[in-house]
Order: C-alpha cells, then structure tokens, then sequence
C-alpha cells in the first residue's frame, strides 16, 4: 500500500515521437475496387497511362472554328455537328461545326464560340450563322493532357483515398487500386466497475457500476481510420483473464488497444500482464486532459514478431484527446501516410481562463458566429458532453492563462475525423 | 438548330434555398445499434434518464479524506480500500479510505487527495499515512450530475453522430438509438462518351471517349453522408432508356442523381424525360465551377408521391462542387439536420488573382506552412487533380480580383467531408 513515486511528465510532443518511433509501415498491400477504396491508403504511386483530357475538346455547347475565318460580319456553314463522344470530320476553310460539351474538337478549328454568341441567318441543310464575340485561338478548347499527362504521378504513395481521390484515378481508368491492408486492432476494456449498455438498465444499475461508452467511440474512431476492428469486450479485472485476452489479441493484430487500467494506480491487471508477455512503458504525459498512457508490445506465440500495445487513460474524454493525439498518428504510420497532423487555426478566444494548468491543456471549445471561440463551461474530463458541444480543442501551453481576445492554436475535430 | 435563349444567372444562395424549400424533412425512424450509428442522424431527442457521473466519485487514485481531520502533522488511518466498481463503508473521523479513480467516495468523505501527496508513515494491517497537502472540500470529487443531470437533453434530434455522440449515448445507457432512415437515392450517369474504368484498357480508348469518374466520388460523398445508394450505371444517350432508368428509380427512391446531361445543349435526354415524367427546372447557376444544374421531381407510379431529381454538371470539378454546395445540404435536411453549412475560414491569399471572373467562384487551394493560402494554378473544371492538391476551396464573390496578402472566406474539405 506504498505511494507510487511521482513520474517526471513527458511533453506530448516526446511521447509522440518516441511512439512514431516503434512503428514500421506496413509493406504488405492488396488489390480493392476503386469502388471501395474510400478512406483506404495507396500502397504504390499511380502513374498516368494516358492524357487527360484524351484530347482536344470543347469546354462549352457552341461553335467549332477557324479564327482566321471570323471576319466581323462573316456568316459560316454549319456543315457537321459533334457530339460528346462523337468524332467529326475535318474543318474547311469557311466552315464551322456545331459542338457539344466534351465533344473532340474537329481538325482544323481552334476554337470553340458559345452558343449563346451565335445567330443562326439561315436554317436549311446547310444552315448559316454569324458570331457576336471574336474568339481568341485556343478559347473554351480544353488541351490534350491539359489536367494530366501520360507518365505524371497521379497520385502519392501513402496518400490517403477519399472521394475526389478514387474519381481522379477512375478517371485515368483504374478499376482497381493497390492499397495497404487495414491495420487490424484488437479493443478492449479493463474494468470491474464498466456494464455494457443493454446489459443493465439505468434503473437496476449497481452502485458503483458506468456504462462502458469508450468502446463505442474507439470503435467509430478507428473504422474511419481504415482499420479492422475486433472487439474482445470488457475483460475482468483479473490477471487470468487479462493474459488470456492479450496473447490472443497478440496473434491476429497489429495493435491491441485497450482502455482503463494504465494509470499509476495499483488495481490494473493490464500492466504486470503486458510486461510478462512482452515489455510496457508507463508515461505521465503532460496533457489535460489524458495523463496516465501506457505503450509497449506482446510478443507472439504462433508466429514471429510482437504486436503493438497501447493503453488508453480509462476518463472518456482523456481517452477520446489521447487517442486523436496519439493513435490516430500510430495508425496513419502504420498504414505508410506520412501527413500525421491535420490543419491548426489560430482564432480569438471569446472568453477567459483566468487559472493556468501545469500541463498542456486541450481545452474543448466551438466557433462562434463572429469567428472567435467559446469555451465549454465544464471540462471534466468524464463525460464527452464537451466533446459533443464542441467542434475541436484549444492547445493551450503549460502554464499559459489565457485573455479574451487572445489568439490561440485550435484544432477542428473535423481535420481528425476526415 | 437555333441557339438557346440566353437563361439569367442565378445567385448560388438564391438556387440553395429554392431547392431546400421543396424539401421536407423524413419523419420516418428505425432503431439501430448505436455501436453502428456512425454518421447516422437522430430521429429524436436523447434525454439521460440517470446522473452522470451516477455518484460522487474519485478523479484521481489517492484518498478519500474528511477534510476537517487534516490537521497539520496529522497522522491517519486507512481502514479501508475501494477500487473502481466497488462500494466502501462510511468513513468515520481520524480514517481515511485508499480510493482509486472512478470508484465512489464513501459516505462521510469531502475530498481526495493524490497518491504523491500522501506518505506512509506505518505499514500492517491498518497502515497510517500523513498528507502533505491539505485539500479543500470538494477536491478531485467528480459530483453527482455534474456531467450530465438526470432528465437532461442530451443529444437533440437532428444531430448527426459521430464517435463522441456515439460515446456520450452509451454512457447514458443506451444501446440502441433511434435515427432517420438513410436516404436512398438512385445515381446514374449518361453519355455515350463515358466509358467504365476497366471495361477498356487506356490503350484502347476509343477517340471521344472518356473514363466516367463521377459515380466514383459521388458513390463515395452519398456514402459518407449516410445513404444508401443505387448505382443505375451509365445510362445510354436515348430517350427510351432514360425513361426507364428514371421510372425505376422514382419508385424506390427518395433521390434521382445524375451528372452529365443538364446543359443547355440539345443532345440531353435527360431534361425531356424527367419533364414528360413530372417537372424539371433548369438553372444556369452564377457559380465557377458548376453553372448547369437541374432540380426537378418525378412521379412513382407504384405509390403516391415523387422522387426528388437532381441533376449535375458532367465536367467533374463541376459536379463534385455542385454535390457539396447544393446535394449535400438537400440530403441533410432530407435527415433533418439543421446545421446545413461547415464553418469557413478566412486567411490571407498567398497568391494574385488579377482577372475577375462574373460568377462567383471556387477556387481550389491549400494551406501553407505559413498560415496562408496557395492557389492551384489549373483551375480547370475538366479533372478532379486540383481537388486532390487542394484541402479546400477559396469562396471568391463576383468581378473579385484577389491581391496578395487579401484575406479571403476559404471553406476546407474536412469540414464538408467529416
């Protein structure tokens, strides 16, 4: 029953990069539709085999023509018309071409007129029409590899897919698209005092009991980072039990994921269980909140090498920032993306905080509608109610006060969760 | 062959909010799991039936104290232990009880003081310890309620979910929520020159033809806002087989989505159809990229109503602006959300813009290091690459030229995307 001694606080900075440092991108990769490449990682670069556009077209329903033939007055033959995904006939001296959007632009013209800047003089067979805009050569006529040339890198490497990516390289007509595998992440929880939702009503719950709710938000957390998750559930307070669950973890997982029991105190299991099947490191860092964060491995039984273990401060919100902070850069290098850290905005803060921390504090706040920021009133770190009204943190320095109209670096939750 | 009239521009903001005028939001509802309803949005109000925390209960692993026995010098009992989940006696004066985080102060108890500010003074069966702080009532005691008080609004109806929601809902006990169906919606593209990724290999492209990347990203930005979406394919440049694409999709859909087809130029058959089989407006809308759109609807012939028809520009950039200037908020409040627009930025340009354009226009650009903004120098709306280099787009009003060092509203992809 001795006091644990007092752990110096690492800087969140050192502990993310001593993390970044035990982790080797995957170079396993795999073949998925581009249909469903959303949110998965390229695993080699995609190079283009061919121009965009294919070739010379018309950015506009209107005219084909000469320019040379575009004297004030002129009145020209409408000798063909070409539709989108049609190919027309070379263009004579005298003549224009009735063209449509994305159509190719017929030998001989060098420009294209929008309909809106002709008047048709005659109907006919042959019908006839006068400009009221002189064209300059090359006007609304969208060049041969204008966008993209045959032989340009398209896109990265450890480039993260989303919708306009998957539509550039449909657009260069890949069906398919070399990705890295999803990480697989074992979650649990640690927990005498956590129920599972559904199990036990609010009414009936025991003294003492909370409801699991990390799971749930680790779980979206990391689908939308691309991985595959397994969940092994709340896992008794027991070092049994807790064995048990972190060799099976160990063998099918990159990185087994927990929350609860990493904290100095010295009811958790987690610790001596992850040090006796492979190595633990215990950090204070320096964050308000989510002090107590616990990285190392477990080695595998049925095949070589280890898998990652990361354990989570067990309070909701500390869980939720140190997850954002820390894993989300984990799990992004693992997957070989090498942009870890989204946008920061520097906006007025619209309130106070009179009292410093001695740790660097990501305060939950929200934009407001004359641009600066509004601070939620309760940031404990117990519930994710400030999570939910906020739309990002504020980092604020270690020892910093801050006064309103103060700019401060504030992160959208929106650059964590694209 | 007569040219068309020429149709007035229309503001952006004017065709944004004709459009959601003919929207009613769905009153329908479905429970789902809330382990599933990641980016789902709630039907109605989540009101907590219990307290959160549930009891006082320690944030912090140490003591729990009766203040008024911290005498300086005092030496304590500690007659008890109560780890997380488990329920401690009543503490009288002259005791004190080893707690740990999340687990509840016992009865007679007024504060906590942390491990590294006790000293053990004698071990054995009933150890005593010195304190070398003296805390103030109420000290790392989460109350009662203090997160979230039983009876208390929650999550409201209309909010989108995400992980936090999904954490904070499990919290308050709840294992399934109730949320608006997805919306379903039929997407289909037309012309004769789009070519399925593929279907042929780039080599073998036709002339005039074009890889169709729309259904790419707009499969991916209708996922991404929670629908569920029928792909209709490439739908021939006939009338006939428009007719019949469009007559299935009103019938089991609540949106008909297409690109390509909504110009003014005569070789559409998508305009004719959707008005021979209800109505159809045709906007030129005064936005860069992206003027031609239609909104319309479309009668079911197997029940009573329409289906909401929407159709976007076939150039990509064109469409996949239009989808998240004027799709997306049609499908949130489709959901009934409230919220229809991201927050927007402004930041210095890093880069001229010495030739205004009449519409307004969506350039894309990205953040530097130095806090501004880089423009993407091929701001053609042919191919999606100034998307994929950009992180968001500058919002620049009519007959603008930007300056150097100009702040201008600059709206990032994350928050459109998230």
């Amino acid at each position: 029953m001795s006091s644990a001694p007092r752990t110096p606080l690492m800087p969140l900075d050192e502990a993310l990069s001593t993390l970044l440092q035990q982790i080797t991108p995957s170079n396993g990769s795999e073949l998925v539709a581009t249909f469903d490449a959303d949110g998965r990682v390229l695993a080699e670069d995609v190079v283009s085999s061919l121009q965009v556009p294919a070739f010379d077209n018309s950015s506009m329903d209107g005219y084909a023509v000469r320019c040379a033939d575009l004297l004030p007055g002129a009145e020209l033959s409408v000798t063909q018309r070409i539709p989108a995904g049609h190919q027309g006939q070379p263009l004579q001296a005298g003549q224009v071409a009735r063209i449509f959007t994305g159509a190719p632009v017929p030998q001989g013209a060098d420009a294209i007129v929008m309909q809106e800047q002709a008047e048709l003089v005659a109907d006919g067979d042959i019908p006839r029409v006068r400009f009221t805009h002189r064209p300059q050569v090359g006007e609304w006529i969208r060049q041969s590899g204008e966008d993209i040339r045959q032989g340009q890198t398209a896109l990265r490497r450890g480039q993260k897919l989303g919708p306009a990516e998957l539509g550039l390289a449909a657009s260069l007509g890949l069906a398919q698209l070399r990705v890295v595998p999803r990480p697989r992440v074992a979650l649990f929880s640690t927990g005498d005092e956590l129920v599972m939702p559904g199990d036990v009503a609010p009414q009936d719950m025991p003294a003492g009991a909370i409801y699991n709710s990390n799971r749930f938000f680790l779980r979206a957390l990391l689908h939308r980072l691309g991985c595959e998750v397994s969940d092994l559930g709340i896992v008794p307070d027991r070092r049994d039990a807790t064995l048990a669950a972190l060799k099976t973890a160990a063998d099918h997982h990159d990185l087994i994921l927990t929350s609860g029991g990493v904290s100095v105190g010295e009811e958790d299991h987690v610790k001596p269980a992850v040090q006796a099947l492979g190595a633990l490191a215990l950090w204070q860092i320096a964050m308000k909140p989510g002090k107590p964060f616990a990285y190392g491995h477990v080695r595998r039984e049925t095949q070589n090498g280890t898998a990652h273990f990361v354990g989570l401060p067990g309070n909701p919100v500390s869980s939720y920032m140190t997850f954002l902070l820390l894993v989300r850069p984990l799990i992004l290098k693992l997957q070989g993306v090498e942009n870890l850290v989204p946008e920061c905005l520097q906006l007025p803060a619209h309130f106070e905080l009179p009292k410093a921390d001695k740790r660097r504090e990501f305060l939950r706040a929200r934009r407001n509608d004359q641009g600066g920021l509004d601070l939620f009133p309760n940031q404990s770190s117990g519930v994710l109610t400030s999570v939910v009204w906020g739309d990002g943190v504020i980092d604020n320095p270690s020892g910093k006060t801050i006064a309103r109209g103060d700019v401060v670096n504030f992160w959208p939750f929106a650059g964590w969760l694209s």
